[in-house]
């Protein structure tokens, strides 16, 4: 009896430990993960660039091999340990931890499946869950709530947006043509969205004067709609702010709000609040 | 008589489920619609590579007649439907729905005709429509208010980039002449939007040290002025919101709306809330 | 002595119609003189277009002549008009008006003269003047209160992005050196606004490694700190709007302010205002 | 004794002249420092171009050795005059004045040292300290405190971007691979970079279907999402205003200052303003 208790305090312990964040140990845990899927990820970019691969290939490769083992480790514990096991495993990070170890183990048997491993990167949105902690949930969930907020405003921004650059492009195709680097609609649209983002690579670029007029507008009309998002978002914000902020306390004398979080005493009629 | 009125029933109840999107079925018309007009235009698109038409040319060819009798038969009803038919014959959307049928059929006797198909992108816009309904207007017409509010500012700001960028396309064809690209002052105008927008395509850029020293000066006050729109919507929204999202309540008397959260007296007859 | 008073009423009539524009008569003309500038403008534009002056050059030439002699007779009767001529000839539009007008008569003397006309073009500024008095100067005062009002911190801003481009460019010039393209600090300064103002032609793009982490650092640094011109401006805007518009009245009974420009009752005791 | 005195006072007369600014004299100092840096920045700038280099470069010689000179008094007075030299030795300002005077005397030695000078142009940063000068360290000091407040988010916002451009890099590398230029994992998350933040060189553009629709998506990404920093600056300067406005009244009981304008009684003890 007591050892069951013990075996479930000390399963509790880790699951403290791995799974929440709000302990020291757990928040230690998370950032030495974090480092570890940081150079592991390192190591697989590194190993991409030909002249590293050349000289110190093996050195990676046997890295890899470490970090490899120990994500798989961490993997079989979180299953032991976890109540329900099996949600973890179908969970978005379950199988995400499951396909960064995968790789390395395949390429014994197939050569290339090691470059697989670049799923690992995915992990990286874990820093997430660190940064999260960091600040108590509030920073990002301010972010989180304003962006779901303008959610619907957004939407319709994104489906303006794209009915406007397969309109955009169908006409660049039509003025332009094959012969100035306009091949076919959907590339046509490629570059409208080039365009109107304001990345503009250069690749497609208009050649006739038609083209370039129309391109003229499709750059101006990007410069100003930019504002719609950021509006959408800043208002939100703003708000948010407003409202989560100062209105909480009234004055029991006066009953007036308004009062900032701060005041110990009501600005309008010296009442202690 | 009961059967004028059966008629005239199945014509509102048509009409209704085509112009409307109010109802189940008027909304799931709509949704319908929409995803026959992103498909037939996913066909013109397509249908514009090189190495698709080669390839599935003929079935292309077979789902596009499709997609067209389709429309036709929609436009028809249509037409017969709506009360007044000449109205909606002359609307943007009714000359739209016809120019997107057309071409298939002009395709029969002129070889070609097809490519002017991708006016059915245009329909696209219905976009527009669906989504409104799926909000209930609210947020569309919120982002409709802001940008009609700030519709004078915006024409001060445009007309003020467009000083800016002639004067400054001119004297960068001054400056760096034929030989660096800039073959003609039209040619520069179109650079100096391109450097202002911060698209920057690199097709035409200066070469001189007095040329790229402007450049530097356009580019500067491009990233600055970009502030001037955004700063417009976004104030529009703020104060939108701080003014729009009290409609809740309704004066009992004279039954007029937009009263502060904080009113407790009508603003218009003083009558109590 | 009455010929003596038409005749400065008559001075003064043409004083209003050329110099002011709150009658109609005054808002005509200055409507009509941006046209001809546009106009006069576009013939400048479109003569330095080499296949369009081989075509229509002496029919571009003809409008040319007519719009200086145009604009010379409104030079002179400016001059003749105003109280201080002097005061109009040695200002900012007094000089733009003289130097639009003087490059065609050059021409007849020198050839290529008539480039300079490009001058014409700042004319263009003028539809400022026009712009504000459609709405009744607010908007555009509203928006030079809020580009006031915030020039100190833009100054600081601009300060700042400055020296980050010239400390940027210089390290780049050390990192890429001249076999890159880098040739020169200047040009690497210059290098260092095209990326930092996200306009990136890619006539110079780092080619080493370390040159690229560079400059994805400078990108994101771009990319981040737009914000700040786009924080204040808004913020000045915001605030303008909060403060000029509904604090003014107070009511009469209670006091209390924060009533909405439409807002005929108190909203807080139902006093008529 | 009075000639220790006098000896004082002149070591913290030109201790205020060299170190502070408040004061007419010190404004003026600093101000002359910074025309002196950016004059010697200029220099070493102009050296760096090749044909100026071999017109002017004895003259561009020997006005480095002039600034030199002039900096290197500058630097020993500073350490004669400060009350702990030791410190502002070590301190960042310190060291970077020191690095900015050493390349001209190594010249003497090694070829090529001079080059290093460019280290001079960090001392530009000092625009900085004048600039808060002007305007009494108000302005600079709101956007330190926006910058500041929004740190968090900010720190979130850039771990989400990173953690995103890698993630699309590596997708991309995949994708396009080296024959398109994607040559290594390092160089698809530069690309990838180069793309959200809208820059664009086009040295490294997708050329497959499949990589120019992943490059699609993620240029509306960057351009939605630039939103999100805009946002939480504007917000936080919004706010900002409200609260740090009125700062001018004082508590005249407990000397506290922030409260708002409409605040009659002290929020902090309650007593009357």
């Amino acid at each position: 009896m007591p050892d069951k208790r013990a075996k479930q305090n000390w399963k509790e312990t880790l699951y403290e430990i791995i799974f929440e964040a709000e302990t020291f140990w757990g928040k230690t845990f998370d950032v030495v993960l974090l480092i570890a899927i940081l150079l592991s990820v390192l190591v697989v970019t590194l190993e991409s660039v030909e002249s590293i691969r050349n000289d110190f290939g093996m050195h990676l490769y046997i890295i890899e091999w470490i970090f490899t083992i120990f994500f798989t480790i961490e993997y079989i514990i979180r299953i032991i340990i976890v109540r329900r096991s099996w949600r973890y495993i179908r969970s978005f990070f379950g199988i995400v931890d499951l396909l960064s170890i995968i790789p390395t183990y395949l390429s014994i048997f197939i050569t290339g499946a090691q470059s697989l491993l670049i799923v690992r990167s995915i992990r990286l949105l874990r820093v997430f869950r660190v940064l999260k902690m960091v600040r108590f949930l509030g920073e990002a969930s301010q972010l989180t709530t304003a962006l779901k907020a303008s959610r619907a405003k957004i939407t319709v921004f994104i489906g303006g947006v794209f009915a406007m650059t397969v309109i955009m492009g169908t006409l660049m195709y039509m003025i332009e043509g094959a012969e100035n680097g306009f091949t076919s609609i959907p590339r046509s649209i490629y570059w409208a969205v080039v365009t109107l983002t304001t990345v503009g690579y250069g690749d497609i670029a208009p050649q006739t004067a038609l083209g370039q007029g129309l391109a003229t507008f499709i750059m101006i009309l990007g410069y100003g709609i930019i504002a719609v998002p950021t509006g959408i978002v800043t208002a939100e914000m703003t708000q948010n702010r407003m409202i989560t902020k100062p209105t909480a306390k009234n004055c029991p004398n006066c009953n007036r709000h308004g009062h900032d979080e701060e005041a110990r005493f009501c600005k309008f009629c010296g009442e202690k609040l």
